[in-house]
């Protein structure tokens, strides 16, 4: 498909990333001021971490599905804050020297090499804490509000995205499959993925089919993203990535291409990507969530 | 006062805690069996630092409370367990070797040691984000349940747990007078204590008066509770302390006991506990929440 093309069929979603993404820095800006018992040197750590430039594609994802079973995208604002914290928090543990060692993220030195290892543990805590504080201080009603807390913990916990990134660590050391990679990246990425689409869902009161239908796009998208992520890796340049290319291959890390091929990897994400659209074919506004799974394919261009 | 006499006044906590304790324990074993996809050393790790033996304090807090201002202690079980996860979170976080470095923690290798840096952190990440999962699944009806998470969620977040154990971090590097120290303190020791009776006012459905009558005990316990720690760490034997006893003067912590001197600091911590006990007077079991007073005084005995 020609470079054009792309831009045509991606529109729909760069619309409305380009007219939510500036609300988006914003209620995440406002959010971080903190009174005068936050210390200053955690205040600007977290604002660092926080409100670095990037894409915020899983804050517009939670407002794309909110809009998508017909609520007003302003309403799901602090459940799209609240994951993007939780995404800022991981990076941010993620990066640590115990952990996957990296210094550069987004084109930045990762928050450890800016503020010492102690304050990023602790901005990764803050921000953990918050996503909670958030969530349940801006939903409405209550029970909206708690099931969205309810979800997001579940995402974050054990059995999710710290589970995902405990097995993924041990990973490098172990001889794996692609189920089990598959395993991992359900937890690591799939999860705040999935939970993205549900908590837009919860805020704006949705079916149980259209629940079923965000949940289903959110998992094969976030899969998918996984997979594009790891041929990034290696076809990647640090400008556009914003990290270091090939890492993965240097740390031994089992990755979809190492495992697939290329192209067999290439045609995975695409066969995932289509799953995603059929999911959400009867959904409000599903050309918009259709246009992100073409952009997510050409991310790297 | 003679030891005869503590074990009188100290009695109808002691009764309560005896009761309770193992109750608490044993919804806390239970809350962590978790499924397949929890990696088994996260659960044995989790394990490990979450079901050490411990006093159990702040739960058994939460389920005076909530008894306090008339409910069912058992409905007040998951916000108890809730709270001893983010208390069981911030040591194991607070133990690592970029932050306090401690290798003992009552009385057993701390969980860095035991298991490594990156899974002690992941432990920590992981209690932290099922505490508001158990609160949102446990606590009915969904208004209260979401007040607690909003409430716990604050407790743990920038401006109090982990603001705390920021400036409690660079602490050992500035000059500090007491009303500096106790705001740390406050932060740190006291913003968890408040929660826990404060989640428990709010299972029960407390007023506002009681709900001012909690915290202000919950406040004035906590900041106790941390002069007395002091305290212990001078008066203290490995063995009953559970970690290294002098390891606050040897790493030039600023100290009650360093900054107002022994004698000063074991009066203002008996000043805050009488304070305490004049907030719950009009509350109901008031006699077991003063006992709590005279219980904390004496646990070094």
């Amino acid at each position: 498909m020609s470079s054009t093309t792309f831009t045509e069929i991606t529109e729909p979603f760069l619309r409305f990333a380009r007219s939510q993404r500036p609300q988006i820095d914003e209620a995440l800006e406002r959010l971080t001021h903190y009174d005068g018992d936050c210390p200053d040197v955690l205040r600007e750590a977290i604002r660092y971490s926080l409100l670095a430039p990037g894409k915020r594609l899983r804050p517009i994802l939670v407002l794309m599905a909110a809009e998508s079973c017909g609520s007003d995208p302003r309403r799901a604002m602090p459940a799209a804050c609240a994951v993007e914290m939780i995404h800022a928090y991981s990076l941010v543990h993620d990066d640590l020297p115990s952990m996957d060692d990296d210094r550069l993220r987004r084109g930045r030195p990762t928050c450890h090499v800016r503020y010492g290892e102690s304050l990023a543990i602790l901005v990764g805590d803050a921000l953990l804490a918050q996503a909670f504080e958030v969530l349940s201080a801006g939903i409405t009603p209550p029970a909206r509000a708690l099931a969205c807390c309810r979800r997001l913990a579940s995402a974050a916990g054990p059995c999710s995205l710290v589970g995902g990134q405990v097995d993924d660590l041990r990973a490098s050391s172990m001889a794996m499959g692609p189920a089990e990679l598959e395993r991992i990246h359900r937890r690591k990425t799939g999860a705040l993925f999935r939970a993205s689409l549900q908590l837009g869902g919860i805020v704006a009161g949705a079916s149980p089919s259209e629940q079923e239908a965000l949940t289903s796009y959110g998992e094969h998208v976030g899969l998918a993203f996984q997979i594009l992520d790891d041929l990034l890796d290696i076809w990647g340049n640090p400008t556009s990535l914003g990290k270091s290319a090939g890492k993965d291959a240097a740390q031994g890390k089992p990755t979809y291409p190492a495992l697939l091929g290329e192209a067999a990897s290439a045609g995975r994400a695409e066969q995932l990507l289509a799953e995603a659209r059929g999911a959400v074919d009867g959904l409000k506004h599903a050309e918009r969530l259709c246009a992100l799974t073409w952009y997510v394919l050409q991310r790297d261009h």
